[in-house]
Order: structure tokens, then sequence, then C-alpha cells
């Protein structure tokens, strides 16, 4: 193993809370005949390519409360539905009240005592502090894509993270869900590790096997934590 | 009262930690020979000029580490006393390890349940963190000087909180032992309250009397968390 890291950067959306399980209760809600977990997925499917336009330069800095608005507007046009205002924006916030994944509060406090532990995600400052609040994590920092003005995999984010906290890229542990994550920030001299999330797309499954170029691969926070706090 | 805050700030040094009580203590482990408070007013006294010059465009932005660590320099070179590097680089980073008043951990984890907390601070982010992480303080968020690029009281410091959290400057509550902190940030449109630290500068004495601009004007942060969680 690298040397013992300074800092624990998370993603979050599926690495520490359950954006599936929040996000397709609240389409449920507002949506009751349509299918809500097929509906999340398609929402969360505009996603990737919302914020790549935004870091290609098609179109200038723009929040993730914005994109996450737009998409599930265009969701909905494209299947003929129509929601108000007000329950857009309702249904747009869902995304700052989502559930932690069971152990996730209490792992991260373990390791708290130890690292520096921040988030490392595209949600804004505001967002993840409404989620910190909501779902009880807690933080020393929170690492939001506006302090940077860029969404990951830019290296911006990874090494923003980095120089605000005052150490080398190579002092930061990047943790995630998602393998193109960690390979991003590897790729900059972040040490990584591996979250396994089975059920992050609910019953849509998902591949968490193992890649070598990843080789702390944990079955989730607490996993983590044992490991880290052993070896330190 | 005002509308109940959606988000207290707090300055740190003097209002939070025990700024004296550290710089003097670290001070004396290095220079037995001096008088230990003095000298920690004496260096602390250097620094609103030195924050005042990268404000007025006298010099480019510099964070407070470098500033401490050349005010410490003026002040040795003032007394004819010389540091190696090594002590010179500690001594400067007691600003990272200072203690916090005694009551300020529990009250500030009061005030959590029900506000956003946060330090608005001309520390940085790193520096705030690792005060923190020393002195207990449980944020919700860590508001640097260096998010801004600018020192208090520059309007873009408490203007740049208000906008990051995406609250009115009316809903942010900054709270602070210093009136001048007060003063910019009420003209701004902030709220505010006073915390009187009779012991800011030791034996040396600090005036408290209440400032009638200023009517929430408390004993300690337990007194601000009393009166902040019965109103709301």
């Amino acid at each position: 193993m690298s040397d013992t890291p300074a800092v624990l950067a998370f993603d979050t959306f599926g690495t520490v809370v359950d954006w599936f399980t929040g996000i397709s209760t609240a389409v449920a809600r507002v949506l009751p005949d349509v299918d809500a977990g097929e509906f999340a997925m398609a929402w969360r499917a505009r996603y990737a390519p919302s914020l790549a336009r935004v870091e290609d330069g098609t179109e200038p800095w723009t929040g993730l409360d914005v994109l996450h608005r737009r998409n599930l507007v265009a969701e909905l046009e494209q299947r003929d539905l129509r929601l108000d205002d007000e329950t857009l924006d309702g249904l747009t916030m869902a995304w700052h009240r989502l559930p932690a994944w069971p152990e996730a509060p209490a792992a991260l406090a373990r390791l708290k005592e130890r690292f520096i532990i921040t988030p490392l995600s595209n949600g804004s400052v505001a967002l993840l502090t409404h989620l910190a609040k909501h779902a009880g994590l807690p933080w020393d920092l929170i690492g939001g894509s506006d302090l940077w003005g860029h969404y990951k995999p830019a290296p911006e984010t990874y090494l923003g993270l980095a120089r605000m906290l005052e150490v080398e890229p190579g002092e930061v542990m990047m943790v995630a869900a998602h393998f193109h994550d960690l390979d991003a920030a590897q790729a900059l001299g972040l040490q990584t590790a591996y979250i396994a999330r089975p059920l992050e797309f609910g019953p849509f499954g998902n591949d968490t096997t193992p890649r070598p170029e990843h080789p702390l691969h944990c079955r989730d926070l607490d996993d983590l934590a044992d490991r880290l706090l052993a070896a330190s």
C-alpha cells in the first residue's frame, strides 16, 4: 500500500448516498403512473452528457441544480408529461435530500478521527451541505464543483482540492464507486479506493468486478475504515 | 429580532478560538527570554495592516500563512532576534492549532442541529480545517479567505459566502467578537451577533461594552445558542 493519505475525497452520489432510492421515491410521489425506478435511471442517464457539454465548452459554467432541472424537463417532454414549476423545483431539490448508505455516517465518523474527509463531488457546496445535514455526513469541509467551476473528471477538480488543502495530489485518496472517477484521479497522482455498491442502480444491477489498477477494493465504507485504520 | 437566519457565519480568531493563549504559549516555548504575551500582541498587531495591504492592492493575493510568517520575521527583526527556518515555520503553524474557547465545541454542536454553521474567517480553508480538527469545531463547511481571494472586511467575503450557500445576505448572521466585522456585515444586509470575549487579549484587557447597533450581545456561544434556539 502507498503512503498513508492525509485527505480522503469521496465521490458522493452512489458512493456515500443512495441516489437511486431517494430519486425513485421522490419521482413516485409526483408521478404515480410512471415506473419510478426506470424514470430515475433515465433522468440520471442525462447527467454525464450534460456535465460533458459544460466541460467541452459547448456551454458556460452551469450549476448542477440547473442541469438537474433541465434534464428533468427534457425527460418529461420526451414522455409527453408535464409538471408545474413548483413540482419541478421540488423534484430537482430531491438531490439535496438523499439517504446515506446505511453504514456511511458511522464509517465516515471513524475515518474523520484519522483523516481529513471531504466530498469531491459534482454537486454544489450548497447541495452537498444540505445533503450532509439531511443524511448525517460528518464532513470536515465541503468540496463542491462550484469551488473550481469544473465537473469531474476534469483535472481542475482533483488538483483544486489538493491545492486548497495544501497537500500533494499523492496525499489525497479518491474514494468512489465508479472506476472512471478513480481512473481520472489516479492519472493525476491521487491514491484510489473503490467502494462496491451493487445496489447503486437498484434492481437494474451494477458490475462491481475488481480491477487490478485499483487494488483497494472495499465492500463498503466500513470495510474502507477497517483497512485504512489498521494500516495507519 | 429579525427573521431566523439559515446560516451562522463565525469569525474564528478571538470569537471561537483563544488565539492569545495559543500563540503566547507557542512563543514562550521557542523564545523563553521574551515576554510571550507582549510578543503575541505585537505579532497580532501586524495582522490587520498586512491584510489591508492586500485589499488596497499594494500587493497581490497572499495567503494568511505567508503573512503570519512575514509578520513574525519583521517582529523578530525589530527586536534583533532570529529563529531558524524550521522554528519560524513551526511558530507560524501555531495558528493552525489554537485552543477553542471552552464552551465553543458543544455550543456549535447545538447550533448545528438547527443552522448551517461555518467559519467566515481570514484563515485559509486548510488552516481552518486543521484548526477545526485540533479544537473539535463541528463546522458544516469551511469558509476560508482563499475561496474569495479577499480578506474581511471586504464585501466579497460576506457576499461570497451567501452566494456560495445560495441564500440572501439577510439569511446569514455574522457572529463575531469584533464590532468592525459586524459593522461591515451589517452594511451588506447580514444579521449580526456580538460575542463578548473579555479575555481575547489575556491580561491586556478588551472593551466589550454593548453597542446599540448590534443588539444581539451574547456572553459567549452558549448564550448565543440559548437565545437563537429559544427564538426559532
